[in-house]
């Protein structure tokens, strides 16, 4: 009915530690702007900024019995990723898996659904990224798969794709894509150094990007004062 | 048309002094999972822990004043809880309310509505557990029931029952169940504490709650690698 | 097809700058309840707290091109109001755009969409309102209005009418209203200091303001036990 | 863990039976504007009008379980009245529920939660108050309460508390009112009626319930044009 | 403190009687996409289609006395656009103020908040526009303005604007645009007339509207397979 | 930058003609719960119910363009899926297009945003699922692929994919697994008919599926009355 993955292919570390340096924003553009989970996930904690292969783990509504045998399989580096088969806002997480995950060396969890123990977790120090805090408790009675291609927040994640998280939310590269990600994504960083630069020395967007033409050219017109309505 | 009960029944001051130290979580589940408000109820300021009987307050839509009639009603060690009779986010109270209730020795506001002054609240150190931060004004036009049951963001709470209250939400627990939460609560805790240990010794929640073969009974398999699809 | 209106009347500096100390709270009660934008508008960081007039600036949903145009007519003390033409939460403004309003003495961002860069907006102190923390990207195609009067989160702004922004949201007050809407927000102040002050001293506002008789003739009425249901 | 109360206490047929005429709204009015389920309960298909006796059934997240065990508690004219214990859209009951129910005698189901086969159900004539109408399947693992108090979309329903449903929405009346809240229901009809002929006759509200004066002492002012902006 | 415009401008009459053709989405694009109301707001019942000049009525929340103002100043041919002062979902108008409604000539109703009777509206034919349908009871405690500029579902609406309103919504046509709306709204028509015809020929849009090329440019590519992933 | 695929994959139509008569939750079912999208996507007019294989087609927010694009791809019987690369509500589809798709014998839309021209289309009787029912009006700028599979209100969504939508919502069923879903969904309904049968006749789901042993080792007990609180 169910199954447990065991092996999973996961990006280079070299790869995946250059990303932690990388926001979200950057990455997302860098990738084409694909693969960036729903604005409700946000982060218990501000700031916070993780980067790592994921573990993925399907549980059903108010039911997280899952994410115990998800744990198993989680390496240090890894970000769990767990979502419910319909959407709920139950506290499927808490202190204590959180405290077993940090044991591992797991960076920190992306969940489609409610966390509880936020003080907790916050002190800890265990960053995640959630739908909701939410103190509900869940049962253990139904099973579900880990490491299977799953929709967390309407992004498609499969085991081992990279996930980069930070104030900004939570965005997935594809793990057979994350080197040419990674050098889109510094290339663009580069870019954006030097425009910033520009931008404090008092040029303008404008015309650092050339803009005034192509405005015009669409229609857009200059006038003193606003027409009389 | 309305009414307003001066003489309510709080639980024990011993009993409630100790759910001060314990979490909306823990106390959730010791009491079978029921109590607990809506996960909109969100604090304005985190960390914020509160413990303490309901003085309960119905409110109209846009229309605050029967707080002010609450806050007569209010002891020392008190938690008001303001409802309104339908859904609104209007900005019900504020930092003068604030500093009337604590100056009564009141301990927190639960608010199934907006709060406003939220920075000069939060630097009052008055914590309050709202559906929104919103600076819309209300009338005072309208009466309604002080200190008789209400639903307020989906639970029941009768004045005297007893309101826990942290970065998680909050959770009502009733006056004459209060002893024996506390008891299971505290077991909980103690429970939890030794898990804790040995989960941060490397055991995995599988192994200490025995989940492997049941697991397996219900169907779960363990392959190395995913099927090919 | 699109205008830009270069000229804009601004209220006073010398009244902008007396509104710098006033909560939102106050000034919206002062001009009579009106002017609130939608609570859905939150900062970035807490506590932030502006006023400045109102640059205002349409854009297409997931289209960031016009704020670009509208950052040159920003002059120093200025807001920037930026609304979709529908409802948008993709992420229209980030840490360049920032660092370019910055030099240019912007005092924040009222944004009725999503921001991004949340991080290290808050680092650099530029305070945003906005709807939604959010990365995804935005293109660059379609043009829009700069000055003309918007609606954005549910209020009307004209381009120097006076913007409010706190802990508790965002208000508009018109240019022509400024100066009397000082005066009634500073008269409102004084008031609420006094009250205050008798507050704290264990008054209470049934008696501070008098509200025992009306309260009576509406029907209230105190017992001492709740009536047998 | 849970119980099943087989004995409940309904209100008297004659009662109930006279309830079938009347509205929601009337009825919500005469019981004094309590006792409303929220706005989100919306009937599958319109028009559509029940009233009779509540049985009470709580199921846990994504698990319809007991819902087959409310049924065996169902009565001719009875309502099943079945909710979630933490926020749920799926779809919880079908139409193999609904043929059970219908064979009964039961009029109709509340249920704060998703229903699905809804083409089938309207059909068969058999009406459903529900959160969503949504497809998605549910499990059969957890055991919950049938007939002792809920909460159901924001209301406090007993079981044998009197429900009537209509397109306005969902409104309980408790059972021990049942007989005064009728009598308090026919009376508002009547008088209703008899507004209603005015205003068909020409007459205005304003003259009927003789508001005039009150608005006059309020402050309202009738001026022939707008004051100038 | 709040006054009622008794005489106000409408728009020639013949103009609006051609406006009651045309559809909400032909006239919004007529008038360049705006005056759109947001999307929540929904028939009461479908087919629904009406248009007329705008009596406008601003209510606080959770009280509905204005309406009953606002009646007498609707003239026949009219719509009544209420608006609460802050967000609400109160049923604030029913089968009585409906009846009066259509005694007096007018076409439909437009609120920002909830309704109630839907089944005897929807019985007599009196189209509302409405956020929530919902049974919800209001007071009558507090002024507001009739006919000044309101804003209604995100949208200004000053009395006799053209409102038209079908199953996709509401849209508002300034009173003084209306001519040269109608124009260019017939004119639309003509043109999707004959748009239809070839499309019900067999012609693609892409040629119609001549886009393949500017889609090349853009950077569009046609292959017969999917490159592999 | 974008890429419109030309030729794609399709189920057996005869496979796919017999999924015309089964039902989104029966389907939904037989393939073990997956595939469902989200609760929001609704039918414009009820009851409708249709069956093809998909075509993808992938938009910018608030721009329309590739719809046109993808309607040329589109072969009698197939189902268009359009999907924004970030939510949105807008109206991206009306009459002219639905006219365009009767025309070459597509059976219907699932839009993950706003329609418009609501009434025409099911005039018509081309049945749309939608996110929102809405006018506002779409640009024509960026272009994005048409025949690459997409993430569509929550589920993952490949050209040639089998799309079952009715009353319920809308199912995805990937195509290589249609012939064995239909085959489980056949065999799922055969065992529903059976059931149906004997509730008719009066038996209980309890004793159809034997559930009182399971119940009563879970721990649920029947009492004549509710215990005292």
């Amino acid at each position: 009915m169910a199954i447990v993955v065991t092996s999973i292919d996961r990006p280079d570390p070299a790869i995946t530690a250059r990303f932690a340096g990388l926001g979200v924003a950057t990455v997302h553009e860098a990738q084409g702007r694909k693969g960036l989970l729903a604005s409700y996930m946000r982060p218990i904690y501000r700031p916070a900024h993780i980067a790592g292969p994921a573990i993925t783990c399907e549980v059903a509504p108010g039911d997280n019995w899952m994410i115990h045998v998800a744990v198993e399989q989680c390496q240090p580096g890894d970000i769990l990723v767990v979502t419910p088969t319909s959407p709920c806002e139950d506290g499927y997480f808490g202190d204590l898996l959180g405290a077993s995950l940090m044991r591992r060396g797991v960076k920190g969890l992306i969940l489609d659904a409610g966390v509880r123990d936020a003080a907790t977790l916050t002190e800890m120090g265990f960053p995640v990224w959630s739908k909701a805090v939410f103190a509900q408790g869940t049962v253990k009675e139904t099973i579900g798969n880990v490491n299977l291609p799953v929709i967390a927040a309407g992004a498609r994640i499969a085991p081992g794709d990279l996930i980069v998280a930070d104030d900004d939310g939570v965005v997935v590269v594809r793990r057979i894509e994350a080197a040419s990600v990674l050098e889109k994504s510094l290339a663009r960083e580069d870019k954006e150094a030097k425009v910033r630069e520009r931008l404090m020395a008092g040029e303008l967007g404008l015309d650092i990007y050339g803009m005034r033409e192509r405005l015009a050219q669409k229609g857009l017109r200059y006038v003193e004062r606003a027409p009389e309505e």
